[in-house]
């Protein structure tokens, strides 16, 4: 997507051989790209969250892998790098995905071919991540036209959740990508991007592309979306997700399961969109899903812009107050209207993903 | 209750016949009064929200009556303040109901006695409100009780939603007064504090009277409640109210009908502390409730204390995307276990406030 009029990815190859990205712990106050040299840097930038969402985080992983290739091929140093980047961050299956799609095309590969093989996979899998989120965007526009239809000409509200966009994954995005493409068809759509505390990657990350794109959208406290569906003021919900489950529930950013629990209550579609590497297969529901705990600084600071173009952290609590962070929710697949994948759209349940992936449900 | 060792109201009348308040705006990062000196100064008070809280918005608003009626006790002057002041703030019923204590007190009354009656009654509802606190609390702690008694020596977990603390009213707080006198009687509490988005009272105003008090609590980001309740950390709810309908109805702090939907779904009482002058007889039902829109600033910009101990504002959003900002939302008394008034506990219901408002619901 573009960026002043540019296209970017958000993770390429740079000429130097380094991997570069776009460090989204300064968005939207500046952008800056950053390059990652080795596997180190790989970790870090993905424990910091300069790249995050899912899909990123895998496709990253992949490239830390390639990096580690070209410094040592060993089986050792494959061993080795799949460990660290495994335990970057525990809740986005894409991450253990990527990793496994990595081990599986080098370990049967000689040391002398397994640094080139290692860069191309990396970049196949983020080629393939580009074309997946393209398909869940046409997968999903015929739902907003649907509802364009039914709303004859006024804007069709979608409410996301954090950021499931071009920036959390390689291009396009997942739940953002029928909305990008609705609206490049003419749709009349507005979007209400829940700011998404604590890290605020909503008012941050998804208005900032929203806005770049030139989407109609506004920014509202995670609070609002309860009393804008009471109010018929949300056509219907998309939201990412970290995992799915194969009984249909959803882990995505905390707070989802409040929009799911406010979106059933008010009769509005709950759609979640998903690509077939943030299905996770092994497990049986979600409760099994490791949640992450983060930094309790992320609830009790912010980082803003001051009135001369400084960027500063503020301590925002009652000082000496305790906080705490977990970063993730499960949404119980009862609460989820259906998932839109690459493949089409399907109900949020063992049988629905059944009938868009019948190889794997027959495993 | 005390700061610092210092027992404070949030309202009492200075030496100099001054009305002197805490400025809320500038906590948690300044303790720091104002003196209002006339009825324009109190309604700026009101709007800015250097005083906020149902209960204590209604008693300042007596005070500026009072104030009115010491410049000119004319009726034309008592007509001018009961108008001014009543269009300060639309959704909390606490202000229209002391102005009608006022007009009612001072109506009959010849101009040269209403000054004097005007700041005693504007006292007696002061002391009315702290005593009508202490009975909710004595209601409320009833509740605690029998959850300690269950949880047999570990904590008993509350969650609150905003601030219906002491800092709400004149003292001791609405849904906090339970929890105050369970904290002094012995009984283990932990309050789970949501931050309360985007004027955060929660993690400004609740969290630093909970501190100051000594009651063991902890901030979470307003997404993280539900996630909390799922896996068995919250024992109950408890919050305040800014006007509830004579079904039951119940407008709060927007964000509060999310968390009583997820209390619903994973069987976590819900509880609303409610004083007799926050009950709207006139109301059949929560949809007639008013609520107020607020700036989009408050969303998009964060104020906070920089390392060096500066307060400043920062923007924290992507520039140029715009925001709203519905201050309150409404939750259905089917979501509601209870009311906690200063007459008792009930069921969240006509039939419910009628147990203990059979003088009301003669009407």
């Amino acid at each position: 997507m573009k960026i002043n009029g540019v296209a970017y990815r958000t993770i390429w190859l740079a000429a130097d051989g380094t991997v570069e990205i776009i460090d989204q712990t300064r968005l939207p106050h500046r952008f800056e790209t950053v390059r990652l040299a080795n596997p180190d840097e790989v970790a870090r930038a993905i424990v910091t969250m300069q790249v995050r969402g899912a899909p990123l985080i895998g496709a990253t992983a992949a490239y830390g892998v390639a990096l580690a290739m070209r410094e040592d091929a060993s089986d050792a140093s494959l061993d080795a790098v799949l460990a660290k980047l495994a335990a970057t961050r525990p809740t986005a299956v894409n991450l253990a995905w990527a990793l496994a799609e990595m081990d599986a095309a080098l370990r049967p590969l000689s040391r002398a071919d397994r640094s080139a093989a290692a860069f191309a996979k990396a970049a196949a899998i983020c080629d393939d991540d580009v074309e997946t989120n393209r398909l869940i965007g046409a997968s999903g526009v015929t739902l907003l036209r649907q509802h364009a239809t039914r709303k004859a000409g006024a804007p069709v509200n979608v409410l996301t959740h954090c950021n499931a966009g071009w920036l959390a994954c390689v291009d396009w995005g997942t739940a953002l990508s029928p909305i990008y493409q609705a609206h490049d068809e003419g749709l009349p759509i507005h979007v209400w991007v829940d700011e998404t505390r604590p890290r605020n990657q909503g008012a941050a990350l998804t208005a900032y592309e929203l806005g770049a794109h030139g989407v109609p959208h506004t920014i509202i406290a995670d609070n609002a979306g309860g009393h804008l569906m009471q109010h018929g003021l949300v056509d219907l919900c998309i939201v990412g997700t970290d995992r799915v489950a194969a009984n249909g529930d959803v882990a995505n950013k905390i707070g989802t399961y409040l929009k799911a629990l406010a979106a059933k209550d008010n009769g509005v579609p709950f759609y979640v969109a998903v690509p077939y590497s943030t299905i996770d297969w092994t497990l049986a529901h979600g409760r099994a899903i490791p949640i992450e705990e983060r930094s309790a600084a992320e609830v009790t600071q912010m980082t803003g812009r001051t009135a001369d173009g400084g960027v500063v952290t503020v301590d925002i609590a009652a000082p000496g107050s305790p906080a705490a962070n977990p970063a993730f929710d499960v949404t119980p697949a009862r609460l989820v209207t259906g998932f839109i994948s690459e493949r089409g759209v399907c109900p949020a349940s063992a049988e629905g993903l059944r009938t868009l992936y019948p190889e794997r449900a027959d495993r």
